[in-house]
This record gives C-alpha cells, structure tokens and sequence, in this order.
C-alpha cells in the first residue's frame, strides 16, 4: 500500500507527563522560575505525551511510527489543540476507526480529537502560520481544590488595567530576548506577537497570546512579567525598556508551566500541486 | 479559657482520598457498581479528608482534635460544601487566622472555605435540615481530558426528556429501599427527595438532588438508573414499580462516585438559648 501522512489533534492534560518531549536541551537549570508549587512532583521519570501517542498509534496500525508535533510543550503544560503528523502504509484502516482505537488504548488525560489523510509534504512545525495558547491564572483569595494543576493560583489584588497596557505594549514585531529563556538556540529572536490581551470571567483570568513564533519559555515570562506589573512592583511602561534591554535579567518571573494551554495551531493552505494528489488518498 | 464550638466549611477534589472517614461497613462487596472506570487505583492506602483537616488543625491549635462531618462521602466523591465541627479551647487564635494557618498546612486539594464559632450545641450531623448534591456528565463523544476524575463519561446519545420525567417521579416521599445499597443500616428507608432535576450547559449535564437524608449509594443508584432510562434500556415509567418492589435489584446501576459532588448543606437556626450565649463567643 501506498505510504499515506496523517495529520493529528491532540488534547491534553499536561500534569502528568514530561511534557510533549524530551528536550535535548538541559533541563536542570531554573534560575528564573517561580517559586516550587506545592504539586507533587514524581520521583520516577514520567512518560511524555509523544511517546505515549506513538505507542497506540503504533499498536493499531502495527509498526513502530514517528509523531513529530508542532509544538515542544514543557512537562506540566496543557494542550487542547497540538498538532502531529506520521506516516505509515496501512491506509485500509478507516481514519476515524484508527483514531478511535488509539483514542482506547490512550490514558484519559490524552485525546485524539481529530485524524486526517494529509498531504505528503504537509509538516507539523514546517507549514504552522500561528499559534496561540492561553494562560489561565486563578485570581481569588481562595486556591480552587479542583484546578490546582489547571490554572495558576494568584490570591493578591491584581491592577487589571495595568496588566492590559502592558500586554498592550508587548504585541508587534520585536526582539524578544529578554522574554525568552537563554539557550533557546535560535538565530534571532525577532518575533511578532499579533496578539497580547487580557480576558476575565469571574476570578479568571486568561491571558491570550498568538504569534507566528514562540521562544523557549516566552509565554511564561510574559504572563510572569504581567502578573509583577499587576502587583504594582513596576509599571507598565518599563515594558518598551525591557524590550531594548535583550536582557533576559529586565523582564520578570517565569510564571509556572500548569497555567499554560496550546488552544491552537493554524497552517498554511496546501500548494496547489499537493492538492492534485489528494484523490490518490481517497482511493 | 473556655471551650469553643467551631463550625467549618469545606471543599475538596475527593479523587485522592478514601473518602471523608474510613466506613465502619465492610467495602469489599460490590456487586451493584458500574464497570471499573479506568482511573488508577493506589496500592497503598490513601488517607481520609476528616484525618488531613483534623491533623492541619490540630497543628494549629496545639491540641489534638476530633472532627465531626455533615457526610461521609465515598472515596473519590468531592465537595463543595461539606460541614463539619470541632472544639478548642485555644480561642485566642482568631478564627480567620486559624482558618489560614490549616490551609496553608493543607494539600492543594483540599480547601476550608469558611470557620467560625458556632453555639456550644451545634452539631453537623443532626443540625441538618437539607443537603444538596449534584452529579456531573459529560455527554459527549469524546472524553475531556481535563476532568477525567471530575465527571463520568458516558458517550452515548441520552434522552433527556426521558431522563427529566423519571427524574420527577422520584421526587417526593417514598421508601428508597430500592434506591440503597443494602447494609445502609438505617431503620427506615423512608426519605423526601425535595428536588430532583436535570438541566445541561452544552455536553454537561447536571442531576442535582436535594433532600433532608440521603442512603447510602442512593445519589449514585438514582443517577445509574437515570441513564438506563435515558439510554432507552426501560421506560421511565418503571420508577414507580421500582419504588414499590422494595428490592435494590430493580433499580439500576450505581454510578461511579468521580461525578458526584456534595454542594451544601443546610442547618436549623439556633434556639434562643444557643443565641444568648453568643457574645461570650465575642469576648
């Protein structure tokens, strides 16, 4: 059978996973972190969300497979829309009873949501457009006993108005080395944020970002840096300063990574020569 | 000085817990539950809610405590409102302080909302009036990975119009014999469920259940016999016979305890006398 490419989406619960993948990078080193949380941390190494797929996707379609995702998520990170693809040559399997039977074999913090024939040139990280992930703080003088791994608890009176200037100034296109982890291995980290914005419902509070490129931990220190701006411990309008510094030292903490969902990936249409091949799938 | 009855409310996510205290009836038999859902069980045991409050605040006060609990929730069943009392006679400590100080002490899924002194006579079990709980589904194809331990999946198309009418004719005063697991140890199983009812907010859908005593197992057989209905499996016209049989085994399934939720309970006022002691509280 012809070797056939399916595109994936994935949801998940991060809690309990080292993230989407072993990052080659060294993870031991967090000078910028947040103070510990009190979550349990476990002390046998934790599988990670890709190989976890792979395996049921492997145990269906009978061979071993390669799940490349869009996004490295950190471990702790949640996701309600990554997108993987792989290849295999067992196309007799209807999509939908494969994304079925792996959906069964998957623990049930990880879902398949959707599984599609894609083009053979189609790429996960190569063809995305834009992401956007949110950041879910929950802002009350009460912890919530039943999202304490879903949202980042923050008790303390926030200037929510500060927050959405700030947030404000951080969209556009910009040098972002000050809000990216050192060693994110890029040439440049110019990058544009198309979006910054603030939402709340209740005790709440979302803050929404998407952008065509995201560095290493560049959500978080964003959302760290709004909630120190939000405290009143510096104003909004350092922001530009932070910016022109490239110092990862100007911006503020790196919030935690519980707090943190990939909501979406949006990818370039196929080219019009991979959209000729498509009926070769339906076959 | 001298002894103060304090009065406390409490929520907790019940998923890592043997419930509010261990149950003096034997757990082994269970022949009446749903299929193993394919949550994890712990091989070591876990520790109860009453035992991890009481031991928060008996490092507060200084002393040892005895908690008493409105309702000894299963294992794994939550609580928004729970009730329960203790007694101190360390009362220098203000209540709020006190509260704070056990919090800070407890895991973070378990969270005391409220405490304060009540008359010396309050009492958490017989001062209840009436007690709501609320069962949670989540009617969808798909699983939510996000609340895998906080609503039962149940994946069919449901009639809800059917579930709603069984749903009224168990409303009332009658004999929930059938409606108990056996061995609730209770003389009569005569009780007046207030309020019965279904609502849904998209794939959630909501049982709420409110009465002045509940058996045991009962929310959870009313709720399994509920979907039976609303799966087409009997008619919802059966309750009544259900009901009069008197027989455990007409009734349905007991659902599983990871979407049931205890939501609040409801006292009787103080007597006079109780009131007038008040101010020595206050001094």
């Amino acid at each position: 059978m012809p070797l056939q490419r399916y595109k994936l989406t994935i949801a998940y619960r991060g809690t309990n996973y080292h993230g989407w993948q072993r990052q080659s990078a060294p993870d031991t080193d967090l000078p910028d972190t947040a103070p510990a949380s009190t979550l349990p941390i476990s002390p046998t190494p934790l599988p990670t969300i890709q190989e976890s797929a792979a395996r049921a996707l492997a145990s269906v379609v009978g061979h071993p497979l390669n799940l490349v995702g869009s996004s490295r998520t950190d471990a702790g990170v949640h996701a309600k829309g990554q997108v993987a693809h792989f290849d295999t040559d067992q196309t007799q399997i209807p999509p939908d009873n494969l994304r079925r039977a792996a959906n069964h074999k998957l623990p049930d913090d990880i879902l398949i949501r959707s599984l599609e024939p894609a083009p053979a040139d189609f790429d996960a990280i190569r063809w995305t457009v834009k992401k956007r992930y949110q950041y879910v703080i929950w802002n009350h003088p009460n912890r919530n006993p039943f999202s304490a791994d879903l949202s980042w608890h923050r008790w303390q009176e926030l200037d929510l108005s500060a927050i959405a200037a700030a947030a404000g100034l951080l969209e556009g296109e910009h040098d972002f080395t000050s809000f990216a982890r050192t060693g994110h291995g890029r040439s440049s980290a110019v990058r544009t944020l198309h979006s910054c914005r603030l939402s709340h419902r209740g005790p709440l509070l979302i803050i929404g970002l998407e952008s065509s490129g995201f560095l290493w931990h560049m959500c978080r220190i964003i959302v760290g840096t709004l909630l120190e701006i939000g405290l009143g411990r510096r104003p909004a309008t350092d922001i530009p300063a932070m910016l022109a510094a490239r110092d990862r030292q100007s911006a503020g903490l790196t919030a935690p990574p519980h707090g943190l969902y990939l909501q979406w990936i949006q990818f370039r249409e196929p080219q019009a020569a991979a959209t000729d091949t498509a009926p070769a799938v339906i076959d």
